[in-house]
């Protein structure tokens, strides 16, 4: 049994994903084939909308599922002309929060973030800019300036939790990688010593790290099992002797390991 | 009036801060306080998020918002003791979705991206590194292996928008800056040219660049409106004559640059 499940929206279609993959999760006996429909935002592109639903009505030979945040009446109703079972997240929502707020809403799309404003681009931009250029220990000088700084041995996943850090909620994020060099020795790198309370470390489960190692650098020592789990071992070991509080992000998405930082240090989001 | 608005969830709050914001958008005459509470995932924990919603209310003198996208029964029956106006989206969906699919919901959480997969997140790490690579016209030799290419001036949000592409859909983003000297020749620089159908520019408000580049450089020549107005001019030209596809980010989130870059192109997402 195979389902076609629809993400429509008169915007980017975030939304509309991240709620239609939330409630699909919960079925994980069925297969679905995801198709995200973004910017659905006039009554001629809702009406091709309605005839590739229902193409894949026929194709699948199931009723595809709709999630719906479009914000427009009028287009609304196209949409629920097609044949799917629909779930329309402002007509749901959108109305009795009307009368809980006691005010009319103004039905605008794609304002879900007021990231149009400069500030708060700028701190976006100056964000992902910190991320960049303090990222692997390339730039050691601004850690005065982070908010956290991760650390933990190549590959474990700094890089793109900093960058995700970054980008959703403008948290300066830098991050150093421990090397053997630094694992052997007792003592926190010196470069790392007057920002104890910034430290965040990573770690990771061997057997995937040597699996993520392989893709960069197949059958290389730094891909074995062996040097991984001496790696992590021997970080795991400095993360509690140095009192640095540490997460193992093997079974974590970016956006898991990014969220659960931020509640553990209570960063400062600039982004909201 | 100010409100407060809370995204509760047992997992990262993502799903739940992208409903409330996209339905509170439509309110846009009243001011919200925004309060994310992750990793709700036990009874003592919603007993203390309870207790913080409760004096939000009394120090608010509004009863508050929560978005709820918890998934625990148990859970979510503790949060709605609170004396909040509660949008509850499992309650309101699941059940609905049960009798459609005719199956019973597994109540897990986390699910909502199997970005735990290696395979996911080797897609992801990958489009990472190849975008941090291929910043800014640093490296062109993998050109090749670029899904696409944005081009544009300085500051007119390639960078950011390349990370967020590679992040969240897996997509491989180059990025190459147009220079005063690729702007006064009357041909695509060299290195573009084989590139011709991977090619997307960024165009951008000279007023906006001007205040953009100005916090990177302030009273610089490069930050002055003249040379911002005859760079966008110059770009804008470029782009026309040479047929490549582009749009103006002035009024455009990171997330809408690069969803409509994706529609506009038809990329293939690595991330569903």
């Amino acid at each position: 049994m195979k389902r076609t499940a629809f993400f429509i929206s008169d915007g980017t279609g975030i939304t509309a994903e991240a709620l239609g993959n939330s409630l699909l999760a919960q079925f994980g006996s069925i297969q679905f084939n995801k198709v995200t429909l973004p910017y659905i935002d006039s009554i001629d592109k809702a009406a091709v909308a309605v005839e590739t639903i229902d193409q894949a009505g026929l194709d699948d030979g199931y009723r595809p599922l709709v999630f719906d945040t479009v914000v427009d009446e009028a287009i609304r109703k196209v949409i629920s002309t097609s044949s799917a079972y629909k779930i329309d997240v402002f007509s749901s929502f959108l109305k009795p929060l009307e009368l809980e707020l006691g005010s009319h809403s103004s039905y605008s799309v794609g304002k879900s973030h007021s990231i149009n404003e400069v500030n708060t681009y700028m701190d976006r931009i100056e964000s992902v800019n910190f991320a960049m250029e303090n990222d692997d220990g390339g730039r050691t000088q601004h850690y005065d300036k982070a908010d956290i700084i991760l650390t933990g041995v190549s590959r474990c996943g700094k890089t793109p939790s900093c960058l995700y850090m970054a980008l959703q909620f403008g948290i300066r994020a830098a991050n150093y990688p421990l090397t053997d060099d630094d694992l052997n020795c007792p003592t926190l790198p010196e470069v790392l010593q007057p920002f104890q309370d910034k430290l965040f470390g990573l770690t990771i489960d061997p057997f995937q790290l040597a699996a993520i190692r392989h893709e960069r650098r197949a059958n290389s020592r730094y891909a074995s099992l062996d040097q991984c789990e001496e790696e992590v071992r021997s970080v795991e070991r400095m993360f509690r002797q140095q009192q640095i509080p540490f997460i193992n992000t093997t079974h974590f998405s970016i956006e898991e390991i990014a969220t659960r930082i931020i509640a553990q240090k209570g960063l400062q989001r600039r982004i909201k």
